[in-house]
């Protein structure tokens, strides 16, 4: 039996979805009559505090997000494998979100739109992509993905990762050691990491002010991660005394904003409510009504969370 | 002997360099002693009403501009054979603005500007890029380069082009009368044509309103080619009463942009001064030493501009 557990998001039409995939295989909600016990597949996003209580043969926590930063701190978790989403449609429309950001920074978005205001006509050419560097933060799917469209439009690629990547066309750098000298050549730094202890708050204004500063305006960060990821503060000073040429933020410490937040009034801070890229329902449904058919079928689960990892 | 003719850009320059890639070829400039009559080779650049005065000796004009719509009005062009610059930096930076500008729309910066603007949250979740069809106008080199890059990031493409031109992955229109089919399936539309007497004034109120309304906004059009296609009136209508989502131009019917068009105040309309590509001086060097040593050598000029086409 799966048990849907879904919060914010229509939990009714990803019942009707699984039932229609899964066949036979019993689907419930809850508030619906069910023996707790027979639960073998919870299917989760933003669980609540009682989600999994009585769930004594729990095989499998499937979870809607690809990132599960926020589920391993539910106070309840039981032990069952916990299976990620990995799903190429996010990983498309993530990539969109960071190839259009990084474009319109490369191509100096910024300058151009004071200069109109003004009704100014000064000629400045923008360095051709290969010209500048992108440093993608995150190695996984999405940072393979983001590398993988960036490539062709001809930018030079950096990484830095946990462990040491390697994907063709792109200068590895791997663990804390190499971190100073990824930042030194990096124009454009894209955060796509996992939120684990390690990673919290690492847009901070150290790792600012270690940027190459070669684009004109000064260096840029574009976070479609995580809020927790940055010290907003620090953001905001650094935009503000050029440390930063601009910012692309998708997430934020607390969402949605505080209409009080200073970001939203900042010229060269480009924000967006947290719609860089969404599971979609169809390829989700695809997906998990797949993975429990192999795992009832005595396959091994796929994309499982290594928790002391985080991710 | 090659003859420099270039206004408007550092003729020294071009001049010092093209001698020193030349080696023992006689290379003059406007103003130094010289017999017309030796001149064989002319490098312009617009050229002067005089430029070509008592040339009788001339096997080729050598164009810096890809664009010769310009020098093909000039009163006394000879009819030697024109070479145009055919510079593969200058596609990569065409190709670095239509890029960026076409993702921007596709992510629907306005409307999240606009929303940021009033400190408001509303997550809407633009299309994926497959879900998005960019339709190219012109498929010569800059409009093949473009194609090539938006190909990768996932895309649905379409071309329209005075004769038919097969690119994998394209779907190609060609001729007057397909003009309507291929603007009916494209949300962005990007005009990479040659400027030519069928083409001047392509961009006004009755091609936009052929246009497809999927894209949240409208649809988009994005000029990178010449002023002269474009019908800056319409435009202005079209983006204040909706018919238009949006437009990027980086040309006009009148450089530099008079300080009092409407343009500059549209919120929609996204202005930078023609700088979307420039002729790199290092390419061209290479490029026109190239031309001029293998013609000198017996061999045929490459990329030389059809007269009855216009480019």
């Amino acid at each position: 039996m799966l048990l849907m557990h879904l919060s914010d998001v229509d939990e009714a039409s990803w019942t009707a979805k699984l039932r229609a995939a899964l066949g036979g295989y019993r689907v419930v909600q809850r508030g619906e009559a069910f023996n707790p016990d027979d639960v073998r597949y919870i299917f989760v996003w933003k669980p609540k505090a009682d989600a999994f209580d009585g769930l004594t043969g729990l095989k499998a926590i499937l979870s809607l997000g690809a990132g599960v930063d926020a589920l391993l701190k539910h106070p309840a978790l039981p032990d069952a494998p916990i299976v990620r989403f990995v799903d190429t449609d996010l990983s498309q429309r993530m990539s969109d979100y960071v190839v259009a950001h990084v474009t319109m920074h490369h191509r100096l978005y910024t300058r151009f739109r004071a200069d109109q205001k003004a009704r100014r006509w000064t000629q400045l050419y923008p360095p051709a992509a290969s010209e500048t560097t992108v440093g993608i933060m995150g190695m996984g799917v999405l940072g393979q993905d983001a590398a993988r469209r960036l490539l062709p439009l001809g930018f030079a690629l950096r990484s830095w990762s946990r462990t040491p990547k390697a994907i063709e066309g792109v200068e590895g750098f791997a663990g804390a050691e190499a971190f100073d000298s990824f930042l030194a050549g990096t124009d454009i730094l894209v955060n796509l990491l996992p939120l684990t202890p390690e990673t919290t708050g690492i847009l901070n204004t150290e790792t600012f002010g270690k940027l190459r500063r070669k684009l004109d305006g000064g260096p840029v960060i574009i976070n479609a991660a995580r809020g927790g990821h940055q010290r907003e503060t620090n953001i905001a000073s650094a935009l503000n005394d050029g440390t930063l040429g601009a910012a692309s933020l998708d997430v934020f410490e607390t969402e949605p904003l505080p209409v009080n937040s200073p970001l939203w009034d900042i010229e060269n801070c480009y924000i967006t409510p947290h719609i860089a890229a969404i599971s979609n329902e169809s390829t989700g449904v695809r997906y998990f009504s797949q993975i429990i058919r192999d795992h009832e079928a005595g396959r091994p689960l796929i994309n499982v969370v290594d928790r002391t990892r985080g991710y």
